[in-house]
C-alpha cells in the first residue's frame, strides 16, 4: 500500500496546487502553453485560465510569451515562474519527510483490523 | 499576506483531505453525522457518504452509529476514527513547520516586484 501527499497552498487571491505546479513544470519542459496543456490532457483555454489566475495572484507574470512569428510564438517560465515551482518542491519535500512518521502510521491502519474496531 | 496549507493523502482505495478530517472531528462535536453535516453547510446524504467513503479506505468504520431509540441514535467516532483523525492533524502541523521557510518564500513573491518580472 501507498500513500503520497500534495500541498495545497491557500493565498489571499487564489489557491495553488499540484496541477498548477505541474504546469508550470510542463510549460518549461515543452516551450509552449498549448503543448504544456495537451500533455495533461487540458485544452488551451484551460491551461491559459490557470496562467492567467497564477499571474493574478502574484501579481505578476509567471509565464512569459513570444509575440508574432511564424510558429506563433511560444513560451517560457519567467525567473519568478522558476521560483514558485522550485520552492513549491521543495515545501512539498520538506512537508513529507516531515509527516513521513504520521503517514505511516495512517498507512498501517489500512486494513489492519484492531480489536475495537468492527468490519464494514 | 497569509499562506495556509493543506495536506491532501492519496491512498489507492480514495482520498482523505482537509474536509473529510474536519467532518471527523464535527462529528466528535456533535454526536451525529446529520448534525456535523449540517454545521458544515451539507446534506445528511452527502455526509454520510464522505464517512462511508473514509470506511471502505480503511476497510473498517471510522464512525460508530446508534440505532434505534426515540432520537434515531447518534454517531461517535470509533477508536480507528479517533486515530486517523489525530494521525492527520500531527501530519499537517510537522509538514507546516517543516515547510514553512519554502512558504514564507513563496510569500515573499507575491506583489513584490522583481528586476526581471514584468507586471501582468
Amino acid at each position: 500500500m501507498t500513500a503520497s501527499i500534495s500541498l495545497r497552498l491557500d493565498f489571499e487571491a487564489g489557491r495553488i496546487g499540484p496541477g498548477k505546479i505541474e504546469l508550470l513544470e510542463r510549460i518549461a519542459a515543452h516551450g509552449s502553453i498549448a503543448a504544456a496543456g495537451r500533455s495533461l490532457g487540458m485544452s488551451y483555454r484551460r491551461a491559459w485560465m490557470l496562467v492567467d489566475e497564477m499571474n493574478r495572484i502574484f501579481g505578476r507574470a509567471l509565464v512569459e510569451t513570444a509575440q508574432g512569428g511564424r510558429a506563433g510564438g511560444g513560451a517560457r517560465l519567467s525567473a519568478l515562474g522558476t521560483r514558485v515551482a522550485t520552492h513549491y518542491r521543495a515545501a512539498e519535500a520538506a512537508a513529507l519527510a516531515a509527516s513521513g512518521a504520521h503517514l505511516d502510521a495512517l498507512l498501517a491502519e489500512l486494513g489492519a483490523p484492531g480489536e475495537c474496531d468492527r468490519p464494514v
